[in-house]
């Protein structure tokens, strides 16, 4: 029985559930509804690396400037501003799937990004939309992302949407390592967060829902309730 | 932790539940399905602007002459008629939309309004008739137009359907910063309406639904009800 | 707080839900599923402009004679020999479409008509039937529609189907200052009607399901039961 | 309130729930999933005009020699051997509707047989085969053959699948004057036969599920049970 | 009343609900989810009709040898080694369709099987995979297929897979002249087997679901239980 | 009654709730959600087989070098870590159906793999990824896998993603003479793991959910329980 290398999350009580972290290299779909955290377990992730010097990547698709997902980040207390451009860089990836069209161009594009920066820690989010601009070639560009991040020994984070009746999207899952759900169910009138690790390939790890709060602290897991 | 700048919604309640109001710039998806009071909510925001002075400006898509929404609006008691045409311009967005048939024409238009009347607070209503017209530029219509309304400083609302088995419309949503749902659910043979805000990016809100009443003075929330 | 004209519907204790009447100028949409009433509804409208020598245009699509409409409505009360061809007029815009085959055509026909009788009450029966006809054109067509009737100074009531799954059809719905719903559910094997004004612009209203009764006296409303 | 001339179905007890008969002219469909007994239905419909000489017409699309439908059908006590091809007529539409392809072709062979026959009862039976051959000419078909049957004064009935979530194909009720479901429902592992007339123009008729039987006397239905 | 030829199914019990076997000729669609038991009901029918020297015909479309869908068969008491290729035979008619390509010429193939070995029993397994091969021509194949069989006065049995939500293929159901359900419900963890005859022309049959057994003797139906 | 060539699953449990093993030759389809354990329920076989010296192939489509999916399985206890690269060969089909395009190249690499390593056990991962390169070939693709897989004397499993609504891909299950499924259900917001052998050709078998456990030792099943 091997030992994996695994970094942590960031996420206080996450990490126990898996073992310590994610296995290196991995691909983790994190999936949830719209107002579950997504956005949030990222930069969480994201700063995590940056507190410990690990350049980071944050890869976005959808409209607004790159400072402005920052800023809107900066609210929780894990965000040092001076993370931004030094340990965390945004990279708009919407403008350059439009211009070159291309899945190959696209993927020398992250390549290229991740060689520049050295990021162990990679985040791909609405990752979704490019299903629209590469149309036939979205799977396939799904299935070389995969092996190219692997290749390059990072640990990537890809968030998915998910809607009434699926879960998650399932031509994510299938690429990925792990798939982490996050929810926020309506039960009498409330709202109830908790978080589930689905699958983690390489990695025994707690499974069922755990309850999941967000304060300005970000994510915090307590696993067991 | 930065400190982001607000504005109010003008709706009673509801600014308390988002830290006093809707990030600068950002853009709100406002949801519910048909009379659940999306175009009141439109109104109240932008007459709560009026009555600051704050230019605002209504894009709609659908039939009618503007003058109609407005009067129909009218019923309203923050409704004052001289805000009509001074402080607050609808403009008919179809018929430029059939005319140019470009994204980019149609984005300039937009752009070129706010400009004009220096407005703050944009609605744009029923949006997702684009879609017939637009057909495969709408979502990078709505990637774009996320771009140059936050460029621009703008608070927007953009009027979303709600449909059943989809709590929203889920293209709106991925350019969307905030999500507000408006609820008139049927319980034992009698609607209750209430008011969700499901996700507002840089915003610690409150979770859950709370009571909402639709009467003269127009939307009131009452928060923790 | 403006007043807004308005004329009644015909339908005891319906007006009394809605302020009085359906707001001049105005589309409804009026939504149930088959044997709901919807065409008695729409005759009810019609009769009780002729009553008040108010001419009535009632378009229709599908299938049969325009007099087999008015025979098979004829068993109810109020409906007078002498209406027929006097006062309401019934135009089979099937034919007409599949010749013109143009959405401007089309309308320019139903402009034409509404002017030619001078008519305030406007119904549109089996609407979604042109769908099939115009493909393409059919939600443009809607829109258009919608303001040539409002800016003619018409009410107008639209018929729409409903199916399991959806409550009214949502291109029309988009169209509409106002939808009533007909109700006929099964409840322990028994079948209760009852009507629902699930939206009226301008017009605060009684919301949820209302007793609803269809006898030889066309449909009556019991409000509050 | 004009007095609507009808024909007895010639199935006890239905008659009774829709003022003693179908309206003449008009169009009924029939619906009902697999092993409701629609086939029963109208060659009962069938056998009741043939008891009074009024010739019948059977049109059917799927396989198998018309003689066979009616062996089948021979197996019920209302069937007498010598009505075959001479009170009624079994037509094979499917292969003229292959031959010719042309929606006027068929409608003119629909047309001529009726008139051949002077039938007042007309059977369509399968007629959603016709979508596959008639393809976007389907609904044109059908509101043409809804005139042309009213036109010549013949009550017909049309047959319609039902599959679980939709009670009746939609595009057959549009033109239906009338609709009539047949419920085959499983409770607690046993099956419940039952009739339910939906609607039924210029009929005011008794609404609900009533218990109905099929024995080697066809359909028998028990209004009130 | 007629009396109509029947031949046994040979699966104990079913006989009893069907007023002793299927009628002569016809068509029953044998439908269930994998692991009903269509498959074994197949042979089992088959092998009923070798015991009395009718010669079989077993249709198939999927990949294996014809072999070894007997040899799988033959785990079952009923199945004597010695009907393979003299009483019963297995023809793929995946690689003459794939040839082919043509509706008529699949057709003639079945039919000069059918009078090549004098068949009475026929069986159609998998029919459904021809519609990848046939698209548009698939439900005239089936329609036409139908005809082919009744006229060579064969009794077939087609296969069909029931998926969540539809408890059959309402395309080869159109064609069949019975219908035959077979369950494997999940009740309280317990998976619970029964049979159902949802419809069989000229034969008044038992209804509701009956127990199943499937056992080393192929399949036993207890009517009744 | 033939006795049938059956090899173990190396599955504890497992294997005495289908007589022994899966039948030589035989397809069974192992199907399941995210996580419920597939890929360890296929390393498992293939490492059974390795322990008797039985060569094994596990063809990939996915992203991520074979090592990976090595490296990651390595954590189970029945993995030893001289069987990569001997007894079992992880082949990346993904690339090569990129570059042959071609069913029939496809079906020959994975011939001339299974004659080079005279495997026996054969393993087929994400198979439905290769819908999408295949496109319409998809379906013939699988009905000749089969039967090349089968005519080799090979057993082999193919994996695939249920989803909500449909338990097993019902393209994959027309081929498979077994299917397995693998259930993770939520129970009181707890996860109860079970496996339900859902069909077996030519071995009776052992119906319902059984208890399943996924340790460090890999799949142990416990039939009764």
């Amino acid at each position: 029985m091997k030992t994996i290398e695994r970094i942590p999350t960031g996420i206080p009580g996450l990490d126990e559930m898996i073992r310590g972290g994610l296995p290196v290299p991995s691909i983790t779909l994190v999936a949830g509804e719209a107002g579950t955290g997504k956005t949030t377990f990222c930069n969480q992730f994201l700063c995590k690396g940056a507190e410990q010097k690990e350049p980071g990547l944050y890869f976005m698709i959808s409209g607004g400037a790159p400072s402005l997902v920052f800023k809107f980040a900066s609210t929780y207390e894990f965000v040092k501003e001076d993370y931004f451009c030094r340990e965390i860089h945004y990279i708009d990836l919407g403008e350059a799937a439009e211009k070159t069209k291309g899945t190959l161009d696209l993927l020398d594009l992250i390549q290229s990004k991740i060689t520049e920066f050295q990021s162990k820690r990679v985040v791909m989010c609405n990752t979704s939309e490019l299903q629209e601009i590469l149309e036939g070639d979205y799977r396939r560009f799904l299935i070389k992302l995969a092996r190219t991040i692997k290749d390059m020994g990072a640990v990537s984070l890809i968030t998915g949407e998910t809607g009434p009746g699926y879960p998650y999207p399932a031509d994510i899952a299938h690429i990925a390592d792990g798939i982490i759900l996050l929810h926020n169910t309506e039960v009498n009138f409330m709202r109830r967060r908790s978080v589930e690790v689905l699958k983690m390939a390489g990695t025994p790890h707690m499974s069922g829902k755990h309850a999941l709060d967000i304060s300005a602290k970000g994510l915090t897991v307590y696993p067991g309730l």
